[in-house]
């Protein structure tokens, strides 16, 4: 990694100033309704922070417009005032994409929660940001149809949040990212302009903002509507659940399934941590001597399920698996699920805190993974309970802590920070589907060279010349990436033969 | 659509003066090996064009490099010397993307030819911008692979290319655009910066800007090396060939096929005209008397395929298909689609010239668009034969011409423009897989906003602010959209109800 030590004038992180909160407030106050703004610190109080609880700040303002007109008045006065903006939609998300600037307003879209149109002939549906993930599947069930992304948080969870994460769920291995699962977008920009990206067409010309600003975290737009696609409802569904008594035959066994060509609905590892923590609760039936579950779904037709089944068992059988169950009625499959959902929660009642991490490796790399976060409990004196999206590579080990202990959460974050270098060391990435937000900041700095940073803020420029979308997340300036580097150099030498050496 | 009266300063359609030819010559010279040059006019000449061969114009030089260091050292040269740069790949686009400038130079990717890197386990390529499509799925083949992707151009078009405009292809349908089997690719920037986008990993972090170069013409960077997903090869394929007696009524099956939640390996519609073509030298078996056709092609595994096939002959034959066929064999599977090939060379056969369209629209339109098609042809005086990657909604129209007959070649140009003016109004894009090029820059004024097109201009500037790659392309200026409107509203009074008024 190139250490940059001169910053690009203007692309530091900067300070906004004292800036006058009456002014602010008044000025909002003009363009706003009556109860669509809001300025006491016990009303700000619940938007303090996203789902990445351990940062917080208060906005100078919660603004909670209804129409499109009130959004691009907020953004026209914010952007007059020089005022940053961060927008929110349910404040589900783990990387602190929607935590508030203290010098900014928070703009919620939280009351942009109609569905405008669902059009089960061509399968899609025309939503306001506000609307949650699973009140779409909701409305197009009576079709047969469904919006296939799905997040943990999906009853909560609004679409607005989804596009701006780019969110994945435990099938976007079969049926892909938000990104895959929407036609078009419409947003205003900082300066109040309205702009429409994609169309519901296969393709759109000119280059594909749609998917730019999709995952661009909430910095280069505000989106007040998108469409998705929606999917046909498989008929059938079962899932195989594994076992095996070793981490790393689970992982090869994972590489072997997506090696046959076979693609499942969902392919979910879990270690023996995770599967005692659940099973202990939700009593799934999980095999509590494995090393390590593999749960395989398939979905289709009946006679589809059938024949994917059997070649995942073949499979699984010649990967040394040392236990093969199937699902036999829809009752058995969704317990099976059950226990994967509990991770989280079960996560939560075996210790005061944890922290989820997020980094994306190379499927064949899973053992790998495995073998070092067991070393790295060790040295941060911290126990991690491993649940992975497996099919595609995505980690989310659950780092157990109490945040009342002295050092706790400075050493659940350096235990994250390791795993996160560790995946781009492995070929992989920093995130699969919950962002960069402010949490994960700094291991951009090792993502990516200097070349790919800079235009990052050539393309935040393109956008937002001012800087002020979400300032300070998802995308480090170069000042930032330079102290990170010295920071990682004074810490010594590197735990794992792949990490980087500064 | 507002017309916008004044232009931005430096975005008019620029004039790069009577530049030296002999010091942009010279300077190239000094960053290219013996035989990587070339400016004389015969050895221009090759390169005056690509697939729309209606625009010629003959470069400054050619530069052939053969390392990353050469393409560096080229744009470089370019950025000091301020001359544009079109990147070409095999030259097979069929929307003058690859047009060269005549001011500028024109960078050949050919010499680019190596697979760097196959992984059967990951099921990815490396490989360099100047391979070939087809070379990769041969090179993928002993390991049951393929590179999904399959324009008709894929025995002779590159890689680069099919990144630069999104290629399609008749299997697109299930298997996706270029961009959706691309994991990362590496380029260089014209101010000679390499820099990498995307990832192996599902998903990047940052913003998406693998989808943003995907399709942008090369207008924002030169491709010099990609990694593509490779697909295991079906095991079994078959093909269903419908007939219908009436266009609309095709065009309804079409859609109630999607409906019915099946996702075909392809799904195509040949009209009576293309169909007799056709049918007069290759013999595919065409039911001659069908007013239309489809081909609808499942793959899988053989239980997968004989499920699918079944659902899709129950919606035919409730569809009210006069003629339902499916393949016994792979010779007859073969023989069925020998025909949809032979629609651009059966155009040659019936015709001196003929104008391929490009333009997607709601599948439920299709009908709606072949009777205003046959209103065009008695119109503009010009047969047109139509065949669409029906399941998407992609029309490739083929309108019959003879250059040399004066004024066809403009009736033609006037013919194709109102049928992508029809495609936007029928809330369709006016490319499905072509790409904008020269060809369709006037017709970006309807399909977008100035607010749309001011931000497209300020993403081209995030990335070359100078202006120098492939100018001209895809994009067009503002004054250019103001002057195509007021020549549309001279040219009187729209001939669809749907078309706009100005």
């Amino acid at each position: 990694m190139p250490v940059v030590e001169e910053d690009v004038p203007g692309r530091a992180e900067r300070d906004f100033g004292a800036l006058d909160k009456v002014r602010v407030v008044e000025a909002l106050a003009r363009v706003l309704p009556v109860g669509a703004l809001m300025y006491e610190a016990e009303d700000l109080r619940p938007y303090e922070c996203d789902g990445l609880s351990a940062y917080r700040a208060l906005p100078l303002a919660v603004a909670l417009p209804t129409t499109e007109e009130q959004v691009v008045a907020v953004l026209q006065t914010c952007f007059e005032l020089g005022v940053p903006v961060v927008a929110r939609g349910a404040g589900t998300g783990l990387s602190g994409g929607a935590l508030p600037h203290a010098q900014g307003v928070l703009l919620s879209l939280a009351r942009f929660n109609r569905i405008l149109h669902l059009d089960p002939h061509a399968r899609t549906a025309v939503v306001q940001p506000g609307v949650r993930n699973l009140a779409i599947s909701e409305a197009a069930a009576p079709h047969g149809l469904y919006y296939a992304p799905d997040p943990s948080s999906q009853i909560a969870c609004t679409i607005g949040g989804n596009v701006a994460e780019n969110s994945g769920g435990v099938h976007c291995l079969k049926y892909g990212l938000t990104v895959h699962n929407l036609l078009r977008v419409r947003g205003v920009t900082i300066e109040g302009d309205i702009v429409e990206f994609g169309s519901h067409a296969l393709d759109a010309p000119g280059y594909d903002l749609l998917a730019l600003v999709t995952g661009s975290e909430g910095m280069l737009a505000v989106i007040t509507e998108a469409t998705v696609k929606l999917t046909p409802r498989p008929q059938f569904a079962q899932c195989v659940l594994a076992a095996f008594d070793d981490v790393v035959r689970a992982g090869e066994a994972v590489a072997r399934i997506i090696g046959a060509g076979i693609i499942p609905a969902g392919l979910e590892m879990m270690d023996q941590p995770a599967t005692a923590a659940v099973e202990e609760f939700v009593h799934a039936g999980y095999p509590l001597d494995a090393k390590a579950i593999l749960l395989c779904e398939s979905d289709g037709t009946p006679e589809e399920v059938e024949e994917e089944i059997g070649r995942v068992r073949a499979v699984l059988a010649g990967s040394g698996a040392t236990g093969i169950r199937v699902s036999r009625d829809e009752a058995e499959r969704l317990k099976f699920w059950a226990g994967r959902k509990a991770a989280f929660p079960a996560a939560g009642r075996l210790s005061p805190d944890y922290y989820c991490m997020d980094g994306t490796i190379p499927r064949k790399r899973l053992g790998e993974m495995l073998a070092a976060i067991q070393d790295m409990e060790t040295r941060h004196g911290l126990r991690c309970i491993n649940v992975f999206h497996a099919g595609d590579g995505n980690l989310h080990p659950l780092i157990l802590f109490d945040a009342n202990l002295p050092g706790e959460l400075e050493r659940a974050e350096a235990f994250g920070a390791e795993i996160l270098e560790l995946s781009v060391a492995l070929g992989g990435t920093i995130t699969g589907e919950h962002g960069v937000g402010i949490e994960k900041i700094d291991q951009m700095c090792s993502q990516f060279g200097a070349a790919e940073r800079t235009q990052f803020f050539r393309v935040k420029e393109a956008f937002d010349p001012a800087g002020l979308l979400n300032p300070g997340k998802a995308i480090p300036t170069l000042h930032r990436c330079a102290e990170y580097g010295r920071m990682v150099v004074h810490a010594g030498q590197p735990s794992h033969p792949d990490l980087p050496r500064f």
